[in-house]
């Protein structure tokens, strides 16, 4: 686990200086990165474009901000702390400020006055500048020179994507948004995570296309979405927003908007075996860019997976959200269970048994110890005899194997393990799958 | 709430004294009253008239009734208190009854030997008195006077409804009983508040035709149903029982027979938002007239709203359920919980989002804070972000409001007004609304 | 009840000494005892014989048995206990075998040293003794005589089959195996009950065909299974297989693999009315012959009735589960509870009202007391006023009699009993029933 972790720690690291916004080039720095690690194309969406019911803002590209006192002394410096700048800051010549001015224009978290909070002004054309509280306090001067470089114009909206096509229908969609600047946690973490998930199954063959989105939030899921909304959108069968993966909290699963879609089912029976302390929640029309994939007109299957929970930690948006704060074996947790629901993903299906009258004869084909009286469990093959009589039990062509291992108790590996032994010997065929996105789809009406 | 639980209390002073009963005189001078302040249709339904599987009794005008020593002295006397004479006792021409025959006719309470029991006899062709047991232990004499002047002869049962029409299909049923003599509790509170909501609903639009019976128990219900088995019966979406809302005890929603009827959900989350205490309970064919509204054959969406519950507390049919055991702040809860249910029941609907794809911009329409990152929750106008959040989430036409604010966690209210706020901008408009009645219905059938 | 407990245990203490196994002269004793009490048909099926999966295997007839010091002590002696010979141990003609070899032969329990281990090797053409781990542990000689004198070739397998016709269409499978050598509990007991349960329904008019089944574990229900494919077996409404009914555990009833099949509804309810403290376990594929009965082609609605539960009881194949383990009073209470659930199999049925429009007027049929103001409770006939509502409240057509019983919080008994008094006066019918099988078929179908 040292590895990977410390690989996904380099990401963040890698990353981490860069000073992302919604647009920028500090954006596209942060894409290139990725572009140069797994197949991803890049989009850009020009100034303007309407997005379904949003338009593609300007670009920003701040180049220095400061405050400085009357006699030049730094007060703060954008150069020394990306979080300084509130995002879109419109430029500011050099000038004069009285500080009864500028004070509308400084923000602080007074209950944390070492660090400085991470704001953004996206659509309000204004300026601003982020500073720790014990700073803002030591402000005395009447008035402060400020300058904020920045270009605030025509442009465009950057995402990338990373398809890798499977070889039946449907699509998994992993969302990462790849705006925020120097927060390792939110979302530099997720970030790396989706990228090494990417490079994981791009060296193996895969049932499903897996669709790899590193976007801005909010708008750049919005653009995709407006993009995409007659197909790709339309084929995703399961999906997940990544984002908040290197801390120390348990793994979170914040449920798709239809509560009950596979992906909420595969997920909760990865984590309920990873540790007894992960947590599910409901979902609820806040938090990440799951907000526009579960918007009542997509309604995808789509949920959020992080350890601590979109604003509820005290580092959230702030300068404490660095790269001390994730760590290479949280990261490494993270992504095995990424690995392991990607598993589940690609490796559920329906079996029927071929011998259904009575229980087969496990003995005659090497999977039953001959002298009786023996009771279940015990696992030369990665499974118990237990689960292996569950599979055969269950294996009607109406059970999934998840569906299998929730009945059984089991994780779903030791249950894949016994049906790929049961196939072995002809004692399982597959069945024809429901397709699970209808299925899905039709119990959600009858409930609604 | 002083004033309106004040003028609760008030009706219940005002028809304390009237010896009521399931037919006669002391009857119609209680819908009389009721008959000045709200419009209110009285019907005669006459003596021998088949009611569904029962039969309109003989009227009962009890006039005068005492017990009194051979030496004159009163005993117990139908003047002092309507419950010391069993109700539709025939009349008693005045002689001398041995004490151990009279004893036959007496009726008290051992383990509460100061109240007066009540009592009726409605069928049996009978005749009786109710007194402290405490008193009936003071009998000493071989034998007594005993008097009953009472007129028990052909007439009718009188009942009356008040129809505030809607302007949408549907009707929404309020009953209360209306028989028994000097409990003021059981019935006099419920018959207040009946008469009170009535009147406010009549001061304001309606969407539902709403329809208040006063009638008496059993048999005055069996006779509405009777002439309406056909027509109003068939049309009620919702329905309430009202009865016990004078006393201090939490509310109480006892739930009709299909338990998860629209008026079960809207008054458990009504209930669930008033007070942590109030209490849901599962219909059982016992307690008021839910027992024949939800008899198989009706089955009509209706339950009872009590607080405490019919046949469990110490006062009740008792002489204890006086005028100071209903209190004006207990009443004013209890009116209060009603026009919520009635708000619920009148602006519940299903909306549809005008913008499905995403979420809308709220900033460009006035809905949102320009500056990010800030939280849900605030309120300017009865709702926080998060409500507004969720109701446009949820409307896919599919959800009604109340079904937002359960997944939500919100009262009605606040997401009534988080959807007004968004059909004023255009953001909802109303869906076609499913069929209350018959999706109720069907998931009963499916249920059986 | 100490009579029929100490009849059923007589049976279980006739039945001990003889040693059965899956085929042989054991087990066709132990058929033939059974046949001396109740019709029983007797089917043999052939050695070689294809059942399902599976092959009719050798019929084994041991009949000495023993290992001796080389001076002639007797160590071990089949003679003595049935359980010291490994079933289907094939003959060994008499020869002194090194303490080296023979230990490889020898099974015991070191945890529990004084007991006798039951072990089978039905497929595994080998030989065996079982001892106590006391007696193992004495044998310090260098080589030990061993002589096994036993028949395994062609033969048959015998099964027992009892059936007592119903006037409806559908039958109930009662299954005991008969097999098992001088184990009390697992499985005389279960053997007992059946037998027993069988001579009362004979003796009574009966709705639905009862089928008793006397088989070998395992290969018997297969074979009975492979006989009935197409009919028997697809007439099953409801099933039990019945073991260790003597010991004096909590009843236990584990569930079809259907989970919630009218069989488990019912047992639940007549377990939850007999002790607070019996149980009820899920399916699982492991056990006795509900394991054929449920597998995925058949999915018979056939659960496993029990007090310990198999393979969880320290006495469980052991020579501790003998004639003292299993006790009159434990099994005329499992005798006892087998009786109340086939009194609500045979008689569970639905029900409707002819007076469904409000409630029908008790008192003019004697059905009610006449004075007001009396409460629910009370029971003349067996069954409380209350229970007399339920039943009319839910006669709707829709409602079985557990569905009331259940509702009600009553036992079946009652609301039996409350319904035979209203159908006596006219006031329910039959409703056409709904076929069980076919209801539970779909509702399993949607789960699916």
């Amino acid at each position: 686990m040292n590895r990977i972790g410390d690989a996904l720690h380099a990401h963040c690291s890698a990353l981490f200086p860069i000073c992302r916004s919604i647009t920028g080039e500090g954006l596209r720095r942060t894409l290139r990165y990725v572009a140069e690690r797994i197949p991803l194309q890049l989009r850009e969406v020009p100034t303007g474009t309407r997005v379904l019911d949003w338009e593609i803002p300007r670009e920003w590209n701040p180049r220095a901000a400061w405050i400085r006192t009357l006699s030049g002394e730094t007060v703060v410096d954008f150069a020394q702390h990306n979080l300084h700048l509130v995002q879109y800051s419109h430029a500011v010549p050099e000038r004069t400020v009285p500080m009864g001015e500028l004070r509308q224009h400084l923000h602080s978290l007074p209950e944390r006055p070492h660090l400085i909070p991470y704001r953004t002004a996206y659509y309000a054309d204004s300026w601003g500048f982020c500073l720790p509280h014990r700073v803002l306090e030591g402000m005395a001067d009447p008035a402060y020179r400020v300058f904020i470089d920045a270009e605030l114009g025509p442009g465009a909206l950057t995402y990338g994507e990373c398809l890798l096509p499977g070889r039946e229908e449907g699509e998994v969609l992993v969302s990462a948004h790849a705006c925020h600047p120097s927060l390792a946690n939110d979302n530099l973490s997720g970030l790396a995570c989706a990228l090494e998930l990417a490079r994981w199954l791009a060296g193996r063959p895969r049932r499903f296309t897996w669709r790899f989105l590193f976007a801005p939030g909010t708008i750049g899921a919005l653009a995709w979405l407006a993009a995409n909304r007659d197909g790709a959108a339309r084929r995703v069968r399961h999906g997940m927003v990544l984002s908040n993966l290197g801390d120390g909290a348990p793994l979170t699963w914040k449920r798709s908007r239809r509560e009950d879609a596979p992906i909420d089912r595969m997920v909760a029976h990865v984590l309920r075996h990873e540790a007894p302390d992960n947590r599910l929640l409901p979902f609820s029309p806040y938090g990440y860019d799951e907000r526009q994939y579960c918007s009542p007109g997509f309604d995808l299957p789509v949920g959020c997976l992080q350890r601590s929970v979109h604003g509820t930690f005290p580092e959230y948006h702030t300068s404490a959200d660095d790269l001390a704060f994730v760590r290479p074996e949280h990261l490494a947790r993270s992504f095995a269970a990424l690995c392991t629901i990607a598993e589940v993903v690609e490796r559920d299906e329906t079996l029927a048994s071929t011998c259904p009258l009575g229980e087969p004869q496990l003995g005659r084909r090497g999977l039953y110890a001959a002298i009786g009286g023996i009771g279940p469990g015990g696992s030369a093959r990665g499974f118990g005899q237990m689960t292996l009589l569950w599979v055969l039990n269950l294996a009607d062509g109406r059970h999934t194997l998840l569906d299998m291992a929730e009945r059984a108790g089991q994780p779903f590996a030791a249950v894949r393990a016994a049906a790929d032994a049961a196939m072995a010997v002809g004692l399982l065929v597959p069945a024809a799958a429901p397709d699970h996105l209808e299925t899905n789809r039709s119990a959600i009406d009858t409930l609604g």
